[in-house]
């Protein structure tokens, strides 16, 4: 039940340890090499679309100062070795866990432990999941055209899963879904910010009127959905559509994330980053063109925009979304995305999205 | 497609409006009653097992005064009886943007009509969902031995959703699960705390070896989570066993409201508790009994564990509750669910939950 990657996998873990292995029966000093992890060692890619670490990397020798990192270090990789084999997963919070047996090399606090694991996650250059690591949190609910293919893990008969069949519930994406395979022929992936908006498209079967998948990303979309949505659109070559509040947290903090990632997990953001996203709204000029109710921008908002104006490599290099963030800050308003409500409960549905998906050109990048 | 049930609430509100509107017919002054939706207006019911209300009330009378909230309330009962009849449903917030549109009777700002909500769900003694208005919030999955069943909006089909399919993912459960019917063989549902954990038993799929129903609540459940649990229990006439980290939020946060609800929403828990639930762990005699792990009490977790001690009548019924808070303080520590992994990843499912299962009798009340 090994997939290909997996032996792939396992097989650099193996020939790491065995050079490490060789070389203290020689008498030598073994060391693993770690790209650097921080922001000095990253650069923006306009073009992939996501920061990419450079090249300079640290180097752990086994000394008798790093004996006990040393060695943790080889036990993640043997632990992640028995997770890959035994079709097996471990939250961080598991892996601390389990490190309390490995004797004088267990880890006193879990951010040790989590900081080996990224360690070992760069240095095999794939992510935590493929390792068999899988985050605490959960979330990400999907309904319409698509049907998701899993594996029941005692017959390893395939699951299909429709997503046209949950009524009004949905389909809640796993922590892993590096096994997950697809068929569709939905048009788009629309990505929507509150439960509340997802449950209302879903409650109207709207995917089916614009044939598409609905995705619920409940706020700044966790690894689990992001990736999901990434390997999803990668493999069927599907648009992705964003539909947020209208303020820069919707913006800078869930929009962005989704399709290039955060600052302080630069080694991930190849996999976890979407780049084929484009923002479908609640936008600025949105807020005008649709008569919306507003709130006052916050203090704790207006500093979010002017931050990201100021540092945030994907907004300045991007002149559309400096312009969409200096008129918030100058009309000093938010909206939300269902103060399309006042213009009867399903206006969203009836007239906004259809507008808006009739020129996917003017979405912000 | 209107159900037994909506008619009979249709015809309440529809009888309401006709009393009021005869009597400003009349000349006379119309009212409405509201149950006093506060603690002191509450009694706890040991037998039952949640906090009710008691018989007091508050009168709204049009005057000149009241002019507003009293149109309000009626504008409110009207949009609650669209809903009904169209299907449809309305997020607290949807329906204070739609209130925009009732000129003089707009509401100003969201507690606003929050409140008038409230009054008209305690007016009618049922709960929000019936009345068409949903919450924001969604979480809340389910896996293993149950078919639930929905219906399309479109074709009136039902659609029966096989629990048992979703592979390493799972059911998401709707924010509205009035209408939801279920079919199960289970032996009990396992309500889970924490993400990590239910993937943990979902990926093994433990449903199969325990004959049961696996629930993730992702910390404090839901709304629509918990009326999920008590209408799935209720119906099919299945025990529940909740399994958190065994901490003063575990027990008096997490547990407490699914168990038996919240304090400051008492009109609501006799449709939101789950007064068949059980206490399966972490208690503090399993943080001794499988010498877990532990971390040492915050001083939040203390003064948590005090105040239940002092206040919470649900733990002033209980002696074995009040024992168990008084040893966990007097320990000094708390232990996670995860802390099983110590011996073992997989000794939850091996050997931990077997054994706690085989003892149902000594959960916690």
């Amino acid at each position: 039940m090994v997939t290909k990657s997996e032996q792939i996998l396992l097989r650099r873990i193996r020939d790491e340890a065995t050079t490490i292995h060789k070389s203290i029966l020689k008498g030598a000093k073994p060391s693993l090499k770690f790209p650097l992890r921080s922001l000095q060692n990253v650069s923006y890619q306009p073009k992939t679309g996501y920061f990419k670490l450079k090249g300079r990397k640290k180097e752990r020798t086994l000394t008798v100062g790093t004996v006990k990192t040393f060695a943790q270090t080889l036990k993640m990789m043997s632990l992640s070795k028995d997770l890959v084999e035994t079709d097996d997963i471990a939250t961080k919070r598991e892996a601390y866990y389990v490190s309390k047996n490995w004797a004088e090399a267990r880890f006193n606090e879990q951010p040790e432990s989590d900081a080996v694991m990224e360690d070992v996650e760069a240095f095999f250059g794939v992510n935590r999941e493929q390792l068999g690591f899988v985050p605490e949190e959960k979330s990400g609910e999907i309904a319409g055209r698509l049907m998701v293919i899993d594996k029941d893990r005692d017959t390893g008969q395939n699951l299909e899963i429709d997503c046209t069949k949950f009524g009004s519930g949905a389909y809640s994406i796993p922590i892993s879904v590096e096994h997950l395979k697809f068929r569709t022929d939905a048009l788009f992936i629309l990505c929507i910010e509150t439960a509340g908006m997802f449950q209302r498209l879903v409650k109207h079967n709207y995917w089916k009127q614009a044939n598409c998948i609905l995705v619920s990303m409940g706020g700044v979309p966790t690894r689990a959905c992001r990736r999901f949505v990434r390997r999803l659109a990668d493999e069927k070559k599907l648009p992705v559509y964003v539909f947020v509040d209208g303020d820069p947290y919707g913006y800078s903090n869930i929009y962005r994330t989704l399709k290039v990632g955060s600052g302080n997990a630069a080694h991930l953001n190849e996999f976890f980053c979407v780049p084929q996203a484009h923002f479908l709204g609640i936008t600025p000029q949105d807020i005008v063109d649709y008569s919306l109710p507003t709130h006052p921008l916050k203090e704790v908002d207006i500093k979010r925009a002017k931050d990201a104006l100021k540092n945030d490599p994907f907004i300045l290099h991007h002149k559309p979304w400096q312009n969409a963030l200096e008129t918030m800050v100058k009309m000093g308003v938010r909206a939300e995305q269902q103060a399309l409500a006042i213009h009867g409960l399903n206006y969203v549905i009836e007239e906004y999205l259809p507008q808006k998906l009739d020129h996917v050109e003017k979405f912000l990048p």
